[in-house]
């Protein structure tokens, strides 16, 4: 298997990023290449070190252009064709590469993912799945972002991608998919979550429990978490904001009772953070492009690039496409016209 | 002034309901009534305890049904003519109350209180606004579900009346308004989120700081976040689901770690429950009905219906209302055709 990794994406590229690369040959298999992508005069001396047997694992392909953690997606991309994203999309697109992983720019790795792979047959819009590690086990979301203006279909492929991740990648046999909405009534929710939940409801290949609400992520009553992007978006953004405030929070009390109980406290934090850390998973997956794309945290180190490194592996191995594409065209649920998008 | 409270509404009642309005007597003024409505053979009896000298203080308005929690709202408002809700809900829209509370079965209030209240004057939707107690100080988020198929409008009008109430309400000056989308940069966001991004920006008289994150909420960035009420409704419950989740995890981990530890770590916990009281705030304000309606949590206790109690006092003593009415009447941001609903 071939993995192109974009050694300039994130905060902590490129040194991060090739340590990650690095760390993960051993894991491989002998006939797997990574391909790390960027400017050849930045990598190549950081290569050096490479055990000479490690070697033949790891080439380099030239992108001398970055784009920067903050810029305009679309815009960027037109501007900077030999960006190390635009050329890792273009890698993917013509076959040179069988997985794609960034840690860099998210807005603009999704449209140039989505513009170059192209979509797999009979999906109508990827979604992007994260994984939460909860207090009650990993809680699998999707879509945080690719998709802002979703239809019913939309989301009903993104129950059934996310089930297939679940079960393949996380070794949850039924994965319990919830929709996402404002109370557990069926009647609860806007006219898109409403007909997305008869079609989920009318596939008895998904283990489909209803709808959920904020405060179910974190109960352990679901194993996947449906939603559109905008409000997935906020739901990933938000519970990161949360977690730092209250720990913040508790820190600023603890020392307030007495410094030596915050001391007595940290390695707790540490191992709270260990715990539940969704670096573990690599990153975010890309559901329904033509090939494998994880998208890292900005501020992921050699650790989480390792991650993703494997996780890509996994997600190809188990040929997870494959079994998306075959679900997709033997279902019944299908777009009504006015829907396909 | 002249409180209605619904004796009936939620977990505790009518006891903690009772107890609640029998508390905020001694800081009302002596002209101020509370209404207790809800069945006259269950309140009256509790009553007996009351002070002489309070006894003119409350009334009860008989209404001998009542809505569970999770009832169909709109079912059972038409079932139920009789129920506290509805009876409050007739109180306020023939003028026989000031102000109406409840701790009961939310979309029923929401229902009811706006299907009899009506609008105020130049609000197109109302919407629900809450208080988040963050480390940061106190932040409103409006709409949190009572609008879920929001227009451009509809966001402007939160932002105006949300900064109302936490200017008059919070003492905040010149509260920072900030919009939820999933970026910072103006091109982030759907299309009601952009058409409401320029209708914020051209107002002068609003402190508009741009597009916020989920994150950004416990930030300190701004003191009022507006979005629609499907993505408000989500954070709202995800809020309490993982700060629940996370005391959960820490206890785990620190009686793992050592009892006595947990031990010294409880009153820490219990500080930070009490600073970061959402109780403290009484309840959600439905802002933009012709009146004063609160809406307080189901588990409510006799604090908070005393502070929901003291909280209308002030919206209504504020002239709040009055103060929207005249900002919309003068603002030169106004609906379009299309977007008036």
């Amino acid at each position: 298997m071939r993995i192109a990794v974009d050694a300039m994406g994130g905060d902590n590229a490129p040194d991060e990023i090739i340590s990650g690369a690095m760390e993960s040959i051993s894991l491989l298999n002998e006939d797997d290449e990574l391909i790390l992508v960027g400017p050849e005069a930045v990598i190549k001396p950081r290569l050096s070190s490479l055990k000479s047997r490690n070697k033949g694992a790891i080439s380099v392909v030239d992108a001398p252009e970055i784009i920067g953690m903050d810029e305009a997606p679309i815009e960027s991309l037109r501007k900077k064709v030999k960006s190390s994203i635009a050329v890792m999309a273009k890698l993917a697109k013509n076959g040179h590469t069988d997985a794609v992983i960034s840690a860099g720019n998210t807005g603009a790795c999704v449209a140039a993912f989505q513009m170059r792979m192209r979509n797999l047959p009979g999906v109508n819009r990827p979604g992007i799945a994260v994984v939460f590690p909860t207090f009650e086990g990993p809680v699998t979301i999707c879509d945080v972002g690719a998709n802002i203006s979703c239809k019913p279909i939309n989301l009903y492929q993104y129950a059934v991608m996310a089930s297939m991740y679940s079960k393949h990648l996380l070794g949850i046999e039924k994965p319990r998919v919830g929709l996402m909405s404002i109370g557990a009534e069926d009647a609860k929710g806007n006219e898109v979550v409403k007909k997305a939940r008869e079609m989920m409801k009318s596939d008895p290949n998904i283990n489909f429990i209803g709808n959920i609400e904020g405060r179910d992520i974190f109960k352990g009553v679901c194993d996947v978490a449906v939603c559109e992007g905008f409000v997935g978006n906020v739901i990933l953004k938000l519970t990161e904001g949360l977690v730092d405030g209250l720990f913040k929070a508790i820190k600023h009390e603890l020392i307030a009772e007495k410094l030596q109980l915050a001391m007595k406290f940290k390695p707790v934090i540490a191992r709270i953070y260990k715990k539940y850390d969704y670096n573990e998973y690599g990153g975010a997956l890309l559901l329904g492009v033509n090939g494998t794309s994880l998208i890292c945290h900005g501020s992921s180190q050699s650790g989480t690039i390792k991650n993703a490194i494997l996780a890509s592996k996994k997600y190809y191995t188990n040929k997870i496409n494959e079994k998306i594409v075959e679900y997709l065209s033997s279902t019944s649920v299908k777009a009504s016209d006015e829907q396909a998008n």
